[in-house]
């Protein structure tokens, strides 16, 4: 079950050239995008009506594609506009079009209700393309539930563990205890780890004299879109003095593919010594490093729940942002299949105490 | 779901020489195919019926087969004659028997009642032995349904998409409209397809001064048995002068091996120049180039329709045949489940002229 | 189905070496194995019980195993004793413990109730760790249900066709009839096979002048444990005279991994030429060769079994001991589910002789 009344990223503006025919599944339903001679990116449904040869790999020809099965041709909002060896072409014979909207290099594909399809719900990626920030695109495919990776982007706690080499360096990390609010359609995630060790990474960036305050602070909504601002920089600068920072923004986005495979765009930019590729270079190489430690990982976890007799998860107070966020994901499920909506259940984790949450909102079960 | 009282091909006759024990599966059955030492092939069930152990791992003794894992031996009947550390066989001890012809280089196997196996229902396959003749033989494994592969034998407007560079060449083919008969347990389907180019693999085996006239005409039969005469000759030729034609007669045939698998054995013979092997060997791998690109397309279709949420296809007026046929085929079933024949749907496809059809068929619905 | 309240093989010793982190899966729980700092062996739920990651991508610190994804930390006996961020750990957050001994070179492991675990249920396997005897250790993995691997064992018909040119050599082992007398939780079979040729192994071994009277004698136990005394000696030397006799003991251990996989661990000692390295290995090479011999028809037969409609197998007499044993291993499942102990039914397989078994049993119907 996935929700539908959502923009999911569909791909890199890079990966739909002008020649490009790209099926990507999405929540389970095979789409075909492509550009129109004018640049604009086209999302239909990659079944040919006919008997569902796969569009993808048909022909373009201007702004249409033709089946290379029998060669039913399709303008790009889906209409048979030729079918050969027939006169007419039936009025309903179409394929699904699918709304879809380049911003800042991402491509954005709306899955439920194109009458619904609000481009002010596309969360703000500007470091995406931002002259100020420079970074390099990341893909990686995940054979897992994309809930698995959203777990992961909501407990930073794993820095100390999972990226102890890489990203973490200290078990600070995880003893620091972050601000959760909730905003629409996700969480708002604040953690500060203040006097600690700069993390090993840092080191092909820069030198700190010696220990520093880190700060993670990131947005995350539906379907799983991360966006990050954080800094490293010599413990006890006030709040607001950056000089002698890393600063760092983060985009990342996860898009089902299906129940059990998941699609992860990525990039983290830097707005320092932009001019210096090796720079770029290292912190992709990192991130790189960094989110296979954690494919390891998820993917173990996936491989365990999925062969092992069913068993309950214990809840920690580390959950407190996963579990809000499942609930907000349950409340749109439950908004498109018509479930009322359900009362809170205040029940709290033995052993966590409470963290900020606006009024309303409920601590994690 | 499979018609059973009906001839298999199992495999070429060199698939099984003095000394193999040929296992493949048909329908669902693992059948082990060998010959007696008179030649005459044998085809009984693979399972040993002590503990199923394949008899394809066991040893050919004289006529009789025994099995390598506990010893069991069968005759070719299928009786088994010895149990070791037994002094008698139980008499109903045995493995089933399936009748099986040899005819013209392939081996024929019944997988119904033995009683209804009617050597005259064996497709009429001439050209795979006839001095006149000469071919390479050939054989594909397909991983998808076997009806997806007779749906693109029964259309031949795919030649004008999926082997554009290779068999077809021009939309043209796609244009003509074929005529489509009903005969026994199957279609009579002719396609002429006039003052047009030659096919690319022409190229290889004559010059034509300018434009062709080609024909296309085949009798397709459950379960899936294709026998055509082909030609291209110089357009205005008179129909029946066959002076500067290239003739071909193709043999083909589709056989399941489970709901998902097929095996497809197949040929295309040249009466002409018989003696340059070069040409048998052109035409040969013409077709293979070719027989991969429908295999990489029907793949494609089968792995979209298994992935994604089911969803009609849309009748065109090129699937009359393939229509037709699935009907033959349905008729055949429920003949077998005892289901009473349903009366005819008289509905055609919109945009589909009518086709000629001896009377009492039905248009494609 | 498998029987829970049961010692089953786990590892050999060497498997856990002091900074081991060994996940292995046992009748389908995935189970962590490693070592205190005294040695002694541990046996805990491989899964998290926070999120179901694996501990076995986790690290060891002390007698305690700390889980690599959020930190948490687990004392031997399974209990969670630290929880990263949290002041508290709630008292019944752990992980399963299991019963875990280490006996002559095995670890075996309780996959039952741990107050039912009884060490005297442990199957005797001497020649494990006895100065007079000789092996080298083996492993080998299925891709099948154990029970058709415990067929194998419990008919060595077989060898005289799955092993015709490495264990066996002659028919007259499948001729020969066994005894097979019921013990706790098992069976007893006896084969002599007197006046044969020896096996094609022995001949890496010794030179035997001419005929070899052959012994196999062994105890077969649940859940898949074979204790084998097993000889060839000169044919008509008395039967406790083992003067130039060839003498074995091999230990074998049957454990399901899961429906369809199985572990699978063994050995086969000799008392003769201690000290002759090459003796030792090039049994154990004999050995490997014919345990593949068995795998890829044991292999076959899954294979056959679960592609095919469902089909009766047929017993013949040398299916005496297999028959029993799946009805001990049936009587103890029964026995954990609570099902009433059914009544005997005495009948047996045509063309079966009596064998002996002890009053009140049953010949294989």
């Amino acid at each position: 079950m996935f929700v539908k009344n959502c923009w999911y990223v569909a791909a890199w503006d890079h990966e739909v050239l002008a020649d490009t025919l790209l099926a990507r599944t999405i929540i389970g339903e095979s789409v075909l995008f492509y550009r129109k001679s004018d640049g604009t990116a086209v999302a239909i449904d990659n079944r040919c009506a006919h008997r569902h040869a796969p569009l993808s790999l048909g022909r373009k020809e201007g702004d249409a594609v033709r089946c290379q099965y029998h060669g039913l041709k399709y303008a790009s909002d889906g209409r048979c506009i030729e079918i050969p060896g027939q006169d007419t072409v039936p009025a309903k014979l179409c394929v699904r079009s699918y709304p879809v909207v380049e911003r800042q290099r991402w491509l954005w594909v709306w899955m439920g209700d194109p009458a619904r399809a609000d481009e002010a719900l596309i969360p703000q990626t500007f470091s995406l393309a931002d002259p100020e920030w420079r970074y390099k695109p990341g893909y990686l495919h995940y054979d897992t539930d994309y809930l698995l990776i959203c777990d992961n982007l909501l407990d930073f706690s794993h820095l100390s563990f999972v990226h102890e080499k890489t990203l973490g360096g200290s078990p600070n990390i995880a003893q620091a205890r972050p601000e959760v609010t909730r905003i629409p359609r996700g969480l708002r995630v604040t953690r500060d780890v203040r006097n600690t060790v700069p993390a090993p990474y840092h080191a092909r960036l820069a030198s700190f004299p010696g220990k520093v305050d880190r700060r993670f602070a990131y947005d995350f909504v539906v379907p799983g879109v991360l966006m990050m601002k954080t800094h490293a920089k010599p413990v006890g600068t006030a709040d607001d003095d950056m000089t002698g920072a890393l600063q760092f923004h983060s985009c990342q986005a996860l898009t089902p593919e299906s129940e059990n495979s998941t699609h992860y765009f990525f990039m983290q930019a830097h707005n320092f010594r932009l001019h210096d590729a090796t720079i770029t270079e290292a912190i992709y190489q990192s991130l790189c490093t960094a989110f296979e430690e954690d494919r390891r990982m998820i993917q173990a976890q996936q491989n365990l729940i999925a062969s092992s007799s069913p068993a309950p998860m214990h809840p920690i107070a580390a959950d407190l942002a996963l579990v809000q966020f499942r609930r907000v994901v349950q409340e749109l499920l439950d908004a498109e299949s018509g479930v009322p909506v359900r009362a809170p259940q205040p029940r709290a984790p033995r052993g966590a105490s409470a963290s900020k949450l606006p009024a309303g909102t409920v601590p994690a079960a």
